[in-house]
């Protein structure tokens, strides 16, 4: 069961997990290990490490578990024999798939679909979902150019080559503080922090602001529409300037809410604006949910707060989603085999794992939890920073997805580290940024544990 | 038990499959799905579809399967209480590792590591682990570039935005023929079919030409030198070229075997040319052993044949290795943390499944057996390239890793559906070749089998 309230024993990380480090970095870089968990003993919103410090995570492995800790259903999914052979014989999914995989689709996948969407293709990870998802994007986008012209020798043997006409230039226009991956396509469209991308060769594609809007939201209204006016004009300006200069922009991807640049929120009429100068300009709109989709915001997808007016052409997922992969509208998806394609496209393990995750969304129904317990949260949040004006400052979010932003990094950064000396396990985002990214379990009496450690702690500092 | 026999039943895809493609079809494009698969009775090397038909699997999910189907170990591993955790527990594995992560990267990967390789990351596929291996190239290469110098504010700045400096402008070469994955970096260096980069704003890098050898090779010993030194020559010329032009080359990447291009081969001493120009000039050299790794050249890594005389700078691995990853020399590690990284960065259940993997080819010797399966296997192409000298050439392989050229990519194609109606999955891949991609589990009998086939179809062609 799970434990009753944290319970810390040593620092942390802990002597056990100092020497598995130092064993770990004989073998490669340990610059980013933070400690050595016991997952054996884990269970539900608590983490337990190797040397028996149990932690509330309110951080999840970076936003990435559904249902917590060694959640019954997912055991159940992992032992039932009836799953046995998807777990031992990993197929070439993309050519073989296995007889159950129409039905695991449909009922992990299409099942939760965004609103209107019906086409999806399973990937690997964040980074192969937003890399493939771009490629249906730029494949549309000539397609469409080409029209009815059958493909001419020289863009055959030039795309082989990887120069024009057969590979184009083209690019993805993305905004400032945005995170889509770490493969080269994906750092093509990513500017959250220069340790990302330093000393590689990215591609070089237009960057827009993302609205930074003032809080708290009701009491600046017009300056914020005026913000996210700006940067959508910097949008269409971007995209002809770079029209211009013959390297068309094919596609725009943006995050419904920026997770590692710092949790930026921006409003409903910023993304229909968006989709609708997409729509003009007969380019692609990529909606990035690797973090924000399953659930996290009381909507199984963030982008459904929107209420777009048309769907976006591309969304993608991996994180929570266990599998990577994306959705697409069918014009987006590819005519011929082989061109969104690898070894494995996904792992239908990880799909039989979601759809346990999935019903148990749908069966506790968890998205009314979510709500809940984020409106607890984020309730819990804007009394703090009433109580520590000088300290803290707009809390956002979206469901249990939520954030709040301290005068600066040192005082962020201490919090968390006072935090975790409690037993309490907070994620950092952007510069400043103290995030929240609690399973999907959360209930209001882990926002209370939360709460009063958030309190004693910001006392103190 | 492993069926001792093929057996068909209906045409290949039957009417179960062809349902099931145009049920697939509804939700993505299906233009690469071959046939849909029964992977509970699958069995050793042994294949079933959805319709009954049992095939003996020299294709194995395009080179991914290490010991066939539902092997014994695989099934205790996945079924081992001990390992419950691992499979229901993803982690967010560069921040939170499990507690036993170093004796299973001992377990699984450095008992296996190439000769005098010691450091290893993993990864989750091969794309991501050869995008990976190249940032750890190019991280090397531009720190020492940077010598003691601090970052300068503007590196800082311009990486974030993706320009110069901070991300500099930096090129990998590679080889015509060559493929190594399907994310933006990893199409750069990949020049083997059209359609993988058709449409796609890929980097423009530098390619030189894969040697063209002349079989039989004893028959051509000077010829084919005198080719190897000319490619070598081109690399080195265009390294020069590149650097002059102000896009220095960072890297060099190339297969042991062009697995997707052809099965194209080079000597010992074109690879050890490889290794002396790279050292030579100061950049990485990147062997890609996605395809090639774990044993189906007979030596675990296909690398260790060429006896080089230094090991490669980074080694890369995924496919049968059932874990992505790369193995590198200390001093191709980052110094720092979060720049090889991701949410994920592999995952323990795969390790698990390939320290069984590991376990068995141990224990039960296979790569002895690989040598000598593999010797019959070649042997019998010689023999069938002896009987059908206008139709078949150049059979060529190590190990079990096995080709033969046809005269022709429709005869070669007509002979793996006639290969196909008798019970014999085979692959393709090149212009005209049929590539053979067995299990290490693959005994004489069952080359025996195919071989029989062979001769049949062959003689009505
Ligand atoms: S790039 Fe996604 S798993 Fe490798």
């Amino acid at each position: 069961p799970e434990p009753a309230t944290p319970r810390i024993v040593t620092e942390i990380p802990g002597p056990k997990s100092r020497q598995l480090i130092k064993e770990l970095g004989k073998i490669q870089n340990v610059g980013a290990v933070h400690f050595f968990c016991d997952y054996d003993v884990s269970c539900g919103n608590y983490l337990v490490d190797v040397d028996g410090n149990v932690m509330l995570d309110l951080f999840t492995q970076i936003s990435s578990l559904p249902l917590g800790y060694n959640h019954p259903a997912m055991i159940k999914a992992v032992t039932d024999p009836s799953n046995l052979s998807t777990f031992v014989n990993r197929p070439a999914l993309g050519i073989y798939p296995p007889a159950d995989w129409v039905g695991r689709l449909q009922a992990a996948l299409l099942s939760v679909a965004p609103p209107k969407m019906h086409h999806v293709q399973t990937m690997a990870c964040g980074a192969c979902s937003v890399e493939h998802g771009m490629k249906a994007m730029f494949i549309k986008f000539m397609t469409e150019r080409r029209g009815s012209a059958t493909l001419t020798p020289e863009e055959m043997s030039s795309a082989k080559e990887g120069q024009p006409p057969g590979c184009p230039n083209l690019a993805v226009l993305s905004f400032n503080n945005s995170f889509h991956g770490r493969t080269m396509g994906c750092l093509g469209i990513t500017h959250s922090k220069y340790i990302h991308k330093l000393d590689l060769p990215v591609p070089d594609w237009p960057v827009a602001r993302f609205p930074e809007l003032k809080y708290p939201l009701d009491d600046h209204v017009r300056e914020n529409q005026e913000e996210e006016r700006r940067c959508l004009a910097m949008v269409e300006e971007l995209i002809d300037t770079w029209n211009r200069k013959g390297l068309p922009v094919a596609a725009v991807a943006v995050e419904p809410i920026q997770g590692e640049g710092g949790d930026n929120m921006a409003s409903r009429d910023f993304f229909q604006g968006l989709r609708d100068i997409t729509n003009k300009c007969g380019i692609g709109l990529l909606v990035d949910e690797v973090q924000t989709g399953c659930g996290a915001t009381g909507l199984f997808w963030a982008h459904e707060h929107f209420r777009l007016s048309d769907t976006p052409d591309v969304v993608t997922f991996s994180k929570k989603m266990l599998t990577g992969g994306f959705f697409s509208k069918e014009s987006f998806v590819p005519k011929d085999g082989f061109r969104v394609f690898n070894t494995w496209v996904g792992d239908p393990s990880k799909a039989a794992l979601l759809e346990a995750v999935v019903n148990v969304i749908k069966g506790d129904n968890l998205l009314d939890r979510v709500k809940v317990t984020g409106q607890h949260l984020l309730n819990g949040l804007k009394q703090m920073q009433g109580k520590y004006p000088g300290l803290i400052s707009k809390a956002r979010g979206l469901g249990t997805h939520c954030a709040i932003d301290f005068k600066d990094a040192a005082s962020r950064d201490k919090t968390i580290a006072k935090l975790r000396e409690r037993g309490v396990h907070t994620g950092s985002c952007g510069a400043a940024t103290l995030r929240l990214r609690p399973a999907l379990i959360l209930e209001n009496k882990h926002v209370d544990i939360f709460m009063e450690s958030f309190d004693r702690v910001l006392a103190n500092m």
